[in-house]
């Protein structure tokens, strides 16, 4: 969901900042390209806002939290529009929320916030007002430095706190305004449930941003998103989907019910699935088709290339036209490294194959089905490894009856 | 969801005619074996239902469209007898939308119609009215016939407009009468997102319908129909089913999580999944099982037989009582020819086992796991077709032991 | 949801006794390891509670059904205080239903219940009376035990009603009490949908409590659960998982995307799914993986174990930190008797290893991808079981171009 934020908020914002605690690797992996600062004491979120000082720049600054990942592009855009009205000096974000609880209240006076009131200090008086503070702010930058600077930290606590900005541009006889935006945008997430709710929110506004840009979902509810996820016009998913980060579907392809995709491209008229699984740095090609039971890694397949039943394609190249079977399998790894399978072009990859990287199988090659693949076969040639059959006549019948007898005598 | 429709109005019309489009042969197939009759010039709804003039008879005629495709037979039985009552000539579906929009109006005059405005024509007394024309009529054979051959195109677009015949009707002093439905059966579909409800809507009526036969849905909302699936009473189906076109489950068969079933029948007591995939021409038996990660595709089980993990078989004939071991395949495709693969009951089948179509396996054999069949195994012989294994005492370790100082040593 | 209803009375209560039809034994075995007592004749409700008469001990007694098993824990609570209360001798639970329809009706009189009127008996005055019975009785055993044997059977069916308890109850002077609860809880189970709402009132019930205790449930509404599924806190749940009976998985472990559960221990930090099957006797080490089309059954996997791909495991034992290779398949049964197959620790198992049960695998082994082992391996050996690959130069060409031409031949 903070990749949903981001997204958001780049869409606004011509600069990025992210701050995170020290041991928040992953969280940096998921802000790039953009700017990650760590903070390396907690002390509080104004002093988180100033780890990012040095990036403030000349213009307008804002500053949101990751747990309030659901605000929209277009309540972003007000809060910066409201901070550029004439004679705005800062400008944060308010709701009204069903149930007020113990947010912070937002006193006003005509269209001016006077103060932002903590629950735990309100008067009676104070604590029935409606308007409820969503931590979120926007000034130019700098006067935003100026105030975060001198934001104190006389309190139980010993932290800066943001929300004391509000009292200093007060003080400072800026004028103050909230820009109010739903409860659902803006509600902070304290629990599992909220955040599945939030989730839920988040997968709603998904989904239907992806059926006005023209995909068709089947059972839209029981498909599920990325932030990121790009499905282009005329795509078809079916029930039961799940996109992980980074996938792009090209127009006309389809995913078929029970599919898992991440990290991959999949070009136009592509069929994926039934139970199909495409995992990071795959690219199927136009055309090509990935059936049940097959779980992709890595690997290139090119234009109308098929690997249709229980297969394992990983760290491989396959050519265009190429017909891998049902039940092959690339022996990527050997336990230390891993090595590349490479399949030219109208190649036929017969039934329960076992490529054993590296291996490179060259174009119009003919391999036949069971066979262990352990070195390079040249084009056009035919490969096979598979052991000769024998038959033993009525041998069949007496190994059932001798397994019976002794299952009939304990 | 067309399916439904033409199922539904078949439950109430002695005959349909399904008027497509020239390059609409797929809605063509979908219509069998009812009537088809091609609109080769888009001229108007008028012009559309004329195409079926010759299919009329002497009966009632009623005109519905593919974009309302959620009418009930209900509502269609009301239409009918409303056009049948005494004095009544032309009958009409009409709805009170919660928000009715740029819809047509239905004015009326005690309990007859005596026009429909369009929206755009309409004043605003007239957009006050809530009643809103979904555009389906019924009148007696001959008589709409006659109106349809004198509704005009003198109108911007050129085309010959289903709706004029109303006016036609109360020119010519007959009594016309609207029924009223639901918004959720009568509203047309106009972006994915529509299609998507109408769908969802569709789905929780075929839930509801197969409970009252007796079905039992663990999780109803995770369940897929399609219009013409038949399950008998007492069939279980849990979680996460997916019901392609023209599948039959006969009673007390069990479908189990994240399977996937089309064009195949399921005989009594029979076992399918998890993660079971019934493609089309599947013949399950009584008491068979088809298990998790197995593809079945135009073939046939006997009685009793199983096939439980990892497996393919496609293009095959299993006996009675056999047993298909995990990871064994079906080579049905050369690459440009599909054969078939026969197995006899009693017969088991060992793990891993390949067999290379056209192949025959007689009654009560038994094949040896791993091994590659190419040729016929008589009735009641064992076969086998894989390598002696060979053990190297110490080169486990070596091996290791030598990658790693290779990635060691970068 | 039977063992929903278990789990809930037996936090209240100290001893269960289910009276079952002599041809339950399911339900037997679901109730272990709680009392079972089979009611021979089906002579009615208060006949049935007498055949637990010989367990009712000296404390209080409640009498539920198995058709209304969304009661909870609260509402059992609620009930046996109201019985413990001063002066009250008998208490009931009742509900005020949406639609009160044709439930019996409870007449009171200040705070005591008078009757209860069933509603073929009641007149209008009573029927308007929105208070209704939903069976459950509460007393202290000696008296009960006193009324069960007092309620006759002259009514038209010849059967002993429980009901009649509470007018036995009142010509004896007791104060009898009815405790109010939700429709939700108390209504009875008439239909396969009433089933599957009830369901899905359970369902969401689990979710919410997994959520409380810290699991993480990307889509709650794609998970389900059993009633004695345990999940501690920081699990992560993935869309489209279901759990069968008895799953334990311990923090930090990761439940992907379409996965199945049942019988089974994941330790902590262990990966599963996506797509992965664990059956019944599945132990999983700590950060050991499960990976995709992956079906485990009756094995014991050491920490840090691996099977990540379309992989069948019967009847095992996989030591601590072995990697067992895609398409690898355990022939735990030979048609007659299963038998186990046990790798040591550290072994490398290629992709595609058949092993032929009963078999051993010394540690640190090695086994060559796309071999049959049928017979054990020592530890630190290398073995391979697998056929020699031969290349035909420019026969994979030829065999197409016959192919081809065959088939334009037709």
């Amino acid at each position: 969901m903070l990749a949903h934020l981001i997204a958001n908020a780049a869409a606004v914002f011509d600069k990025l900042v992210v701050v995170i605690g020290p041991e928040m690797a992953d969280v940096a992996e998921l802000a790039a390209p953009h700017t990650v600062v760590v903070q390396h004491e907690r002390l509080g979120t104004a002093h988180a806002a100033l780890q990012a000082e040095a990036y403030f720049g000349e213009g307008d600054v804002a500053v949101l939290y990751a747990d309030n990942p659901l605000i929209s592009e277009q309540t972003l855009s007000r809060l910066l529009a409201e901070r550029r009205s004439p004679g705005v000096g800062l400008a944060l974000l308010a709701m009204r929320p069903q149930d007020p609880g113990r947010y912070g209240r937002v006193l006003t006076e005509g269209s001016n916030v006077t103060r932002i009131v903590e629950w735990a200090d309100a008067t009676p008086a104070e604590r029935a007002i409606d308007l409820c503070n969503a931590g979120v702010l926007c000034a130019d930058a700098p006067t935003f430095r100026h105030w975060l600077h001198n934001v104190k930290n006389d309190n139980t606590k010993g932290e800066y706190y943001l929300t004391d900005v509000v009292d200093l541009a007060v003080a400072d006889g800026v004028n103050v305004r909230a820009v109010e935006a739903a409860e659902d945008e803006l509600r902070g997430i304290n629990s599992r449930a909220e955040l599945a709710q939030a989730e839920a929110a988040l997968q709603q506004h998904l989904r239907a941003q992806a059926m006005a840009n023209g995909v068709t979902l089947v059972a839209p509810e029981t498909v599920f998103f990325c932030a990121d996820t790009v499905l282009e016009a005329d795509v078809l998913v079916e029930p039961h989907v799940v996109f992980g980060p980074s996938v792009t579907v090209r127009s006309g392809a389809e995913i078929k019910a029970f599919s898992h995709l991440e990290g991959c491209t999949v070009q136009t008229d592509a069929i994926i699935g039934p139970y199909a699984r495409l995992r990071p740095g795959t690219q199927v090609g136009a055309k090509a088709r990935i059936g049940n039971f097959v779980e992709v890694k890595n690997t290139t397949l090119g234009d109308g290339a098929k690997a249709n039943h229980l297969t394992y394609l990983g760290d491989a190249t396959v050519g265009a036209g190429t017909n891998v079977g049902a039940g092959s399998i690339t022996c990527n790894y050997d336990g230390v490294f891993k090595h590349r399978t490479t399949i030219g072009e109208h190649v036929f990859v017969g039934s329960n194959t076992i490529m054993v990287a590296p291996v490179n199988i060259g174009g119009n090659a003919l391999v036949a089905a069971g066979s262990v693949i352990t070195k390079d076969v040249p084009a056009e040639a035919l490969a096979f490894g598979r052991p000769r059959q024998t038959n033993m006549p009525e041998r069949g019948k007496l190994l059932k009856e001798s397994l019976k007898a002794r299952k009939d005598n304990g």
